[in-house]
């Protein structure tokens, strides 16, 4: 499924002729390329998994009958695409009814590809094939915080998320899943985000989780529906962060 | 000299073993891989152009006697580096009493080189080789804007960005060097960043010159020592994003 969306995604990335339709007021940029690679992997699935429930970002959703349901997001980070960026991504996840199974995290134009699930945690990219594990850091102190966006969310969500930026080493912005992927391959330690979708989140939380870390929503409980969400390498960093996230209620 | 600059770069990239130094109080990495593409690019000119001058981040200044001096930053952006973003890029620039002759912005880990200088602004990347070309964007509401931090510089300067940030149709942020490429590519529309030095700006200025922008100070004079800088796609959105970044003064 990866391997089929990379290929439209690829086709119109950095192209002079993109066209980004406005599907919301706040500007959430829709591209052919979008709707183009969810077709592909929709293709695939009809192919090869017809039982299977489908929820994507561009379609309907499909409900099926195996109990299993793939949730598709063609192009996280679509702001990031048209920019040019490399940090935009293709997530596939697949989820049952207690939550997420696996997901991958595709990077076409760099070449990367980021897998959690049962048994692997693992990635493909420039420098070969590496087992993926969060790192060790406890402390917010020593902590380097991702988002994608300076405010966040909402006042408030910006305002809790401004009283964790103030306690750790550095904090970064603009990668919108890619930073998933640094925490599962140890670079980073904590991501928060808030307004994501179940799409935007389930192939986030199989990486993350397989390579060791904790995802949940902002009060510790489960995310894959989407909502506020935070990653920790390790539940001391998760629990630190939580507490400061709270401290406004 | 970007090729073994690289190596050194991708060898520590990713790695556990990264050891982040703090040069200043307000934490600017620096790691061996800095120190040691630095060197690896100063090897190359010592052989090939020993009467050039070199001015590089991490060492000594060496004065030339050929009217030539090498500008290096052997890796912009340290904070994206050692948090494994794909973003951070080798600067070389070649200059003269003028200002910038020539320029090349690297990124190792996606194999993307981009080149700035008389007759040339092309660049190779996973896609191949492509011509640089800025586009045609000239109006600000149409703009999409990059800067590396949101706070820009000091409280005056962000303030100004934020003038100019209020107007735009798409504001992003953490690419570092990587947003001039982008702005050479035609892919985004602006930069504006403050407190850059010499080898921070003089490699983004020869290839977005090349490509057809416009890159200047805030008050619209050169720029290549460093200090608040802003590269625009056209003429009129640099003329138009100046007056907004006046206005406080």
């Amino acid at each position: 499924m990866a391997d089929a969306a990379r290929v439209e995604t690829l086709r119109h990335f950095r192209q002079a002729d993109l066209k980004a339709e406005s599907k919301r007021v706040d500007f959430d940029p829709v591209t052919v390329a979008d709707r183009g690679a969810e077709a592909a992997m929709r293709a695939v699935l009809a192919e090869r998994r017809p039982d299977d429930g489908i929820l994507g970002e561009e379609f309907a959703a499909k409900a099926g009958t195996s109990g299993l349901t793939w949730v598709l997001d063609p192009i996280d980070g679509t702001r990031g695409y048209i920019s040019g960026t490399p940090t935009w991504g293709v997530l596939i996840a697949l989820s049952n009814a207690d939550g997420v199974v696996l997901g991958a995290i595709d990077q076409p134009y760099i070449g990367e590809r980021f897998y959690g699930g049962p048994g692997r945690a693992d990635m493909l990219g420039p420098m070969g094939a590496r087992d993926l594990k969060v790192r060790a850091t406890t402390d917010l102190a020593d902590a380097t915080l991702f988002t994608t966006f300076p405010e966040v969310g909402t006042l408030d969500e910006g305002r809790a998320f401004a009283r964790v930026a103030d306690e750790v080493r550095l904090t970064r912005y603009g990668c919108d899943c890619y930073a998933y992927a640094l925490v599962a391959a140890g670079q980073i330690d904590l991501v928060i985000e808030a307004g994501l979708q179940a799409y935007d989140v389930q192939a986030p939380i199989a990486v993350v989780e397989a390579a060791g870390g904790v995802v949940t929503n902002w009060s510790g409980g489960a995310v894959h529906e989407g909502g506020q969400v935070i990653a920790a390498a390790t539940p001391e960093l998760h629990r630190a962060a939580l507490a400061l996230l709270a401290q406004g209620r």
